[in-house]
């Protein structure tokens, strides 16, 4: 319909915040962090669906995510354009390729930008804002939603509002972006009604693309240039990285908002977090009656107020403490005051430097056939868990240092061993020598699992030679 | 020699309050908590070696713990008696065991009933208080070390001294031996010279023996019936059960140090810990500038005051916390408030009750022949990783519902299958089909290490039909 708004999904985030569930290699916007029904992501995807409201949204994700966006939107049934960064650039960029992406479609298209982490329980309620902010963008504004503060709080940016905005039922023009406060400035903006920034941007296509060409010309003409020379890529729009490296980094509030004279703000209410860190995670989870929000095997005495998260099979505990967060995976464990989780980003920064993989890597590693998860490791083997999705093929590879042997024990495994081809079912196994060249697929219909045993000198993951790949790697 | 002390080491304690590094099924005693060179049992064996001062030592432990004792003495270099006890029968009917098994040797033999999980650095100290203790035994008395108190402490016991003993410089009599104080009790105590109670005790084994018979007599009685019936089984004495199962559950305090008119206290002022609890285990580590104990990949931040324990491979990370304790193993982890951490124990029952196995098998699990340890678990398969050691031998068994891939990452098995033996390299594998009878053994030099892959609909550990061991059981 004409009046329809494109949802525009930006994912690129990585989320150290809520390390160590949250990694690079898996963003929390990708995680059941908060609903062990589905991720953030597929929550802000389910929102928009509404066809009477809303178009086919637009995902703008990071390349190496690619494959779980696709697989996350399969999950939910929901179709989408995914435009792949090749790096992270800032904000503005992202908005100026969706800007320009929409406008390819119908140059007046009403946009309007979600990030993918945001928890909001009511949906029509975001609709029908939506729909009233929509009513601004039409008319030419910029317009942004206003969250109604619950707290002063210190960790998000403020908009202070102007006169009503004319023909805009509930709107105001903005009198002013407000960066993060301090406690006191907190307490004085929501004093006078300001409202939280929360980074919803509704506007015409057409209009953005003139304020980006005003304010920020060197990102527009990086986005333009990397779409007009991106490449399709499976089912994914790879934006060309020579030309979006171009972009200079910067946020679409400092490129545009706090300089446009189109700026309009409307406020809303509905309940909204952006689960930023362990804190806020803890305050839209469930507690019980000790005020406690506990996940997975955990076992508890006498504490209270206290996240205690248990990812995997181990068995988390916490004696005699208020106020912390206790988040275990298979491979790290953060313990940190609840009113300081937000330091987890040093944290991360911390690891980083010391050279810990965890920072950014987890245990169990997604690839476009499913994933593989290390299971022990001495000095001259490795062992892996390995499933593949059903029609998964790895790519045809071999390797110098490692012999391997696979234990199917769930489904059936083709393998291609040096040009033969064979099936190997459950409870059969296979041995792979060292140089072979080999393949492995699941032709079956349920999830293929095996266990890899690697016995040699050097089982690192860069000891692989890759010469067929379906996915393009 | 004739004055020598025979130190009888008692170690059937498991230690639940170090819960999750010290389990049922590997108690701290025999754990590098707190020394990484080493177990607080070792370091006890090690402190009683001087033959100018000690005999031979006597270990008296739960069966289950035998080959733990025997391979961590091994380990050390020293041989000792290894007496067995069935079950747990508390301080009296170990104690009564030990003055039999003295007394065998020699009626008016001096003993010294040691803790197996106490740290003391200053084992010179340590010997020349034994020796001095041991002079007013040699006359009749029933001797305790009385440790000097550091702080008010109540989770110990305080001794009262009396008059001086006569003929034993430096010891008193006592005068009153008391229960585990509250703050102000334990206070008063101190103001008064009293001495924390740390079970040490030295006696004539005769003298001992009249003892029980005057105060428990069917303790002694089921002692000497444990000992009549007792079966040598390898290196071991093994206490007949259904005699020491008669004994009376009691403590040798409560059983006669609190009612004998022998008893005598020698202060000593070494530095001794029973590393009881977390928070004692925090006070004999070395701590950083920030007071910080850390063992293991731990990176803090902003973190104070605190113990933080990784075992394994894990990365385990604290935020903006003071006077924590953070223990992460494989399977399970603990955070705890330092100064409630003697809570530990109630927790432990607490998930006893609630049915997790964590609470008493460490995922790593101790045999005559080396170890398994599970490394991956699914629906209908289990991945075990198998040391055994050199000379070990596993027994010849088969299993109803599960077949096994083994794949030798280290050393060369011996594998018997159905009747056949064959050798296992490293990097090859061997299939155990349903049903079949096999036997693993290590007969090389260096440790042997494999990955097992059951297959099958049920993998417990209790489908197993054992048909020949070596280790007799």
């Amino acid at each position: 319909m004409a009046d329809q708004i494109y949802p525009i999904i930006l994912c690129g985030g990585s989320g150290t915040r809520l390390w160590p569930a949250s990694r690079e290699s898996m963003p929390k916007q990708f995680t059941a962090l908060v609903d062990a029904r589905g991720s953030t992501f597929q929550a802000t995807v389910e929102r928009v669906t509404d066809a009477s409201t809303f178009a086919r949204p637009t995902v703008i994700t990071a390349a190496d995510a690619r494959f779980i966006v696709a697989e996350q939107l399969a999950q939910v049934g929901v179709g989408a354009d995914i435009l792949l960064e090749p790096e992270r650039r800032d904000s503005a960029a992202a908005v100026a390729v969706a800007a320009l992406h929409a406008a390819a479609r119908d140059p007046q298209a009403v946009v309007l930008i979600l990030a993918a982490d945001h928890v909001i329980e009511d949906a029509p309620a975001f609709a029908a804002a939506a729909r009233a902010a929509a009513i601004g963008a039409r008319a030419g504004q910029i317009m942004t939603l206003g969250i109604a503060p619950t707290k002063p709080a210190t960790d998000y940016g403020y908009i202070r509002r102007g006169p009503a905005l004319e023909g805009v039922p509930g709107a105001y023009a903005v009198a002013r972006f407000v960066e993060k406060p301090n406690a006191e400035g907190a307490h004085d903006l929501i004093a006078e009604g300001a409202l939280w920034n929360a980074g919803y941007f509704l506007f015409r296509a057409d209009v953005m693309l003139a304020e980006l060409r005003r304010h920020v010309p060197a990102v527009l003409d990086a986005a333009e240039a990397a779409l007009e020379h991106a490449t399709r890529d499976l089912d994914f729009v790879r934006l060309d990285a020579a030309a979006f490296g171009q972009a200079p980094k910067t946020s679409i509030d400092y490129a545009v908002m706090e300089r446009t004279e189109l700026a309009g703000v409307l406020p809303v209410s509905f309940a909204w977090s952006d689960v930023g860190t362990w804190d806020a995670v803890w305050g839209v989870l469930g507690r019980d009656a000790q005020g406690n929000a506990v996940r997975g095997r955990v076992e508890l005495v006498e504490t209270t107020n206290s996240l205690v998260h248990s990812e995997g099979e181990g068995l988390t505990t916490v004696v005699g403490l208020d106020d912390v967060v206790v988040v275990t995976t298979p491979d790290a464990v953060l313990v940190a005051s609840k009113a300081r989780s937000g330091q987890v980003k040093e944290l991360v920064a911390q690891l980083r430097a010391a050279g810990h993989p965890e920072a950014d890597a987890h245990r169990r590693m997604y690839r476009p056939w499913g994933w593989y998860q290390r299971i022990d490791l001495g000095e001259r083997f490795q062992v892996k868990r390995i499933q593949v999705t059903p029609g998964g093929r790895l790519s045809l590879q071999k390797h110098f240092h490692r012999a391997e042997h696979w234990v199917v024990v769930r489904g059936t495994a083709e393998v291609t061993l040096d040009g033969a081809v064979s099936l190997v079912h459950e409870n059969e196994a296979i041995y792979l020598p060292i140089g072979s060249m080999h393949r492995l697929a699941n032709p079956g219909r349920i999830p293929l699992e095996l266990i890899e045993v690697q016995v040699g000198s050097y089982t690192g993951e860069d000891d692989i030679v890759r010469t067929e790949d379906i996915y393009g790697r």
